[in-house]
């Protein structure tokens, strides 16, 4: 029973099964960068320190930093250091960060100075910078991904919300893509919504506009049906390189792909477990006396509906909370 | 770029795709059941009660009301009510049953005085009896299963912990119990170590013993690696029909498939998410007051190294649960 047929003529088949081990995998903790939706983009320094340090440790491939926020959008006195990500903010963490762990940083269509803040590459210790765009977005996202990509930087565009994209314009959009300066193209989950069986026909989708244009993928999943680590395997096996994850899968709403699960589905000695759950004990799980964040009933709600989860995140800071009845009636009207 | 390939060649191939309606399709809450080895046996009336109207007003198809455990074996000064599920208490939830909701009870290969406990099926309220297995405990699960099926009932024979089990041994099993009186094989995932691959591989295998019998496939999944709900929809894709779950996920260690979960998954009017909720609200998250369920990182760990959960379990129970790196330690020792 060979359920590799086909695997010949089809290059859009599985690479590799679950004992195989790939060096085109990458993966990439964005711990602070996505955990800052939840803090405004607080840290203590010891944690992000903790976090850095964890990834070193680790052998993990990347660690996503935090925002380039605009400070013109943004204020100083209402947002801390990781919605800005300074070239100083970083080096006080890092150093001058000699290892092998790259650095990444986030840049929102719309919402960042990248002529002013994103710095030459000779001057700055950041690797790659991702460009997070909406669909109307793309036109301003291209011109981000060009000139980061000319000051020296790796880049990559992760398209947002394409649960709630046509088929259609999702692959026009994917076809400009393909002609782009980014070199990692991401399926993004953002609702978490999506099921196996999508995740596996758009990573398809996704490879047969990327991979003749020298293009790898990667895939950034969120847990609202307990499916982020699930559907990051599945992108995995279907040929995704780049694995975003996040240590206790800390992250907005229902959260991220736990770093700690990820690494133990990778049969891949460059990886180690223990410095994570380390990370994960002494600063990630303290956390959860200050933010909430991981699967809940509203979160489920919103992904199976294919809603942002904007409303569960805004019923779960309420005083009502567990009344799971009460958010179903609402959002069902 | 069909993902479909050879549909047509082999009926070992998916089952649908999640917009399908598959009438094949049985849910099997085994909240009451599962929930059992959590509390001895041990739940008030009213939460039975809330259980038993949830389920029939959602629409699901079997309830299992817990385990037919021998007298003999297990006291009844220290295990409660559905640990031995009697007649008198199930009609004292259910009177006669008069619905659409058939109710089941699992009966441990061993532990079970099938020959007096279980009555012929014109005294019972329950439909079907699931004899649940170790591999070298077959010849009495067969007995078992025979005894059942000629009482009356519909019988399903569960072989558990399967994960440890050769490939050879387990065909072996299959071969056998393919020419045994039990209408319903299940795959059970004991140690929630199974991945969506080897699900398929496994689902495959069942069936091509199972069907040409005239038999089908059940799937009973646990949440060690946050993949019960993912595996559970992985095997209906490949043909399961028979899914076990539990409100909230409720179950020993990590817990099971949520049926909340899987009913947002289902694309069928037969089934009513509602009620299933406010059952979670009023009577199952109120439980953790009492008991502690659901995914963490020892039985993730437990999981990853295919491990029984029990170590896991013993050391949530400590009182340095929160120490995940002597755990990890202990058990990598």
């Amino acid at each position: 029973m060979d359920f590799n047929q086909g695997e010949g003529q089809n290059n859009m088949n599985k690479k590799g099964s679950w004992l195989t081990y790939r060096p085109d995998i990458k993966i990439l903790d964005c711990t602070i960068r996505d955990g800052s939706l939840m803090t405004n983009g607080y840290f203590d320094d010891e944690i992000v320190t903790g976090v850095y340090n964890a990834c070193v440790e680790a052998g993990v491939d990347y660690m996503e930093v935090g925002y380039k926020g605009s400070k013109k959008i943004f204020s100083v006195d209402e947002y801390g250091a990781w919605k800005f990500s300074s070239e100083d903010a970083i080096r006080r963490i890092v150093g001058d960060n000699p290892g092998a762990l790259k650095l990444s940083a986030m840049a929102d269509a719309e919402r960042c100075d990248y002529h002013t803040d994103i710095l030459p590459k000779h001057e700055s210790v950041l690797d790659l910078i991702r460009v997070a765009t909406y669909i109307h977005q793309i036109p301003t996202a291209l011109d981000m991904i060009k000139a980061c990509h000319d000051k020296g930087y790796q880049t990559s565009l992760n398209l947002m919300a394409i649960s709630v994209v046509q088929d259609s314009e999702l692959n026009e959009a994917l076809e400009i893509l393909a002609q782009s300066e980014a070199e990692i193209i991401y399926l993004v989950d953002s609702y978490g919504s999506l099921y196996s069986e999508e995740i596996q026909e758009l990573i398809r989708r996704y490879r047969s506009y990327a991979e003749p244009a020298g293009k790898i993928i990667g895939i950034h999943a969120h847990n609202n049906q307990q499916l982020a680590y699930a559907n990051t395997v599945e992108a995995l096996i279907l040929g995704a390189s780049y694995l975003d994850c996040t240590v206790g899968g800390l992250g907005r709403g229902a959260g991220n792909c736990p770093t700690e699960l990820l690494l133990g589905f990778l049969k891949n000695p460059r990886y180690h477990l223990r410095p994570i759950l380390k990370c994960l004990q002494e600063h990630i799980v303290p956390l959860r006396q200050k933010v909430t964040w991981g699967y809940d009933i509203p979160y489920m709600l919103t992904g199976q509906l294919n809603h942002h989860p904007r409303e569960a995140i805004k019923f779960m800071n309420s005083d009502n909370s567990d009344d799971y009845l009460s958010f179903y009636d609402h959002i069902m009207e």
